[in-house]
């Protein structure tokens, strides 16, 4: 596996991969490799040529009091995980390279961005839209594959991308569990022991409302969130961000549980450390 | 020549042309060719093996009181023109292909578009930057080739491609003048008879501008723009929306003026046609 750090030597890599006719896929991370991202690498590698992961920690991304510092990593660990799962690059740019001091554009997805997680942390997906665009024109990538538990990303991802034609497949790829349901986040390494009990009524409260919605056929959206808060709010260690039962595509409030409702959770666990979880209410 | 119409069908094409390892050339327009387009597509020509010529009148780089419904246009004039200049596709989407129902996506530059034509034109910047990515991923060029004439556009442009990293290298060529030194411009269709002395106050003050910094070294950028605005302030016609003395790459004012200075205008006639021109003050 190769290491490349530079958009323009891995811009003229990818170019020649795309004269070759190689299919080229790229898992874009922010590196701290879980289970989670590995199985976006065997999902590229399964369906592409050539598969580069990007490990980048975007400042773009981070509010000014959010956990930009202290966001885990460890390149030589991230490289042998990737080189494991037979990645041809491990594309890690610097911020400098990425954000020349004269700087100026972004991406801006309008409507999809402004509640939820966008409501919590202003410009955040300002950040993931830009870096992905420009990713997306340093790799050339056939396809990309993105995880489910950033399930907003992801609805903004595509969204972007079928705006501005970017001749990409997305590929939206499940949630990674541990055995205790917990679902798997780099940032699951800031929880103590004491508090895995409250980080734990994320999917707890996902399977509760599931189960309800298996059994009440008429139960309203509020009706379960009200039940999932109460979960959750079990914990004193938790404060809720937002409980949102929404539609898939447009991240709109649903007046009804359908099969394209999704149930979307974002908890601040003593308020340092921000879990967020999701899950179709019917169905897989 | 071929004509497309639709997204799916010109990317389609494109990305064939460029797994058979052609150069791919792109000139985005907005019809109503004159010789300034017909040397940008000869410059394409000549540097690449296919060339794309697109015509969209974008919508949303006017606002609501500019002439998007006046724009003139003409798909068979601008057809003949084209295939005479061994054009390969000419690429005239409908405006409800490039912007469905459910469009949400904007590319913004920061800075170079607040002032100058950003300043009397809010938000056109954003629909050119939008669209001009937008067409980047549907016709996939290698090169692109736009008019020196829309100078802050251009600016703006090699900003965007910088900043987004598109794999595009962008060529600015020369002003097309009549023989009276009239910028060509699609809005030119606009004067009448009458109005022709008026319009040519542009390309006349440039004229005196640069004999200007010919005759006297130490001149001083405000010198420069107080007699451009008495030249042009000659005709009642003439309203000044701005007269500015530029660096090329930043568009900020010049303290002084060197090779790098590059004087702008910008001026309505009779309220009714707003005009562009621009040249540097010193060399070609």
């Amino acid at each position: 596996m190769k290491v490349i750090t530079t958009p323009q030597e891995m811009q003229a890599l990818a170019q020649t991969w795309r004269v070759d006719g190689l299919i080229v896929g790229l898992v874009p991370t922010m590196g701290w490799f879980h289970e989670g991202h590995l199985s976006l690498m065997r999902k590229a590698r399964e369906i592409t040529d050539k598969v580069i992961v990007s490990l980048f920690v975007n400042p773009m991304q981070f509010g000014p009091t959010e956990d930009l510092d202290n966001y885990p990593h460890d390149l030589e660990r991230d490289r042998k995980l990737a080189d494991a799962e037979s990645v041809d690059v491990l594309y890690a740019p610097d911020a400098s390279a990425m954000y020349p001091v004269e700087f100026k554009t972004s991406v801006h997805v309008h409507g999809l961005t402004s509640g939820l997680c966008g409501g919590d942390r202003p410009g955040h997906f300002d950040g993931v839209t830009t870096v992905v665009a420009k990713l997306f024109n340093q790799t050339l990538p056939h396809i990309a594959v993105f995880g489910e538990k950033d399930f907003q990303q992801l609805a903004v991802i595509r969204q972007m991308v079928r705006d501005l034609d970017f001749p990409i497949e997305i590929i939206g790829h499940p949630i990674v569990r541990e055995e205790s349901g917990l679902a798997m986040s780099s940032r699951n390494t800031y929880l103590k022991e004491n508090e895995m009990e409250a980080a734990l009524s994320l999917s707890k409260s996902i399977a509760h409302a599931r189960m309800l919605v298996e059994k009440k056929e008429t139960i309203s959206p509020d009706q379960i969130k009200e039940e999932v808060r109460g979960i959750i709010l079990q914990h004193s260690q938790c404060a809720i961000d937002y409980v949102e039962i929404v539609d898939q595509t447009s991240l709109q409030s649903c007046e009804q549980v359908t099969g394209e409702s999704v149930l979307v959770l974002a908890v601040k666990i003593n308020q340092r450390i921000r879990l967020i979880d999701n899950s179709t209410l019917i169905g897989n």
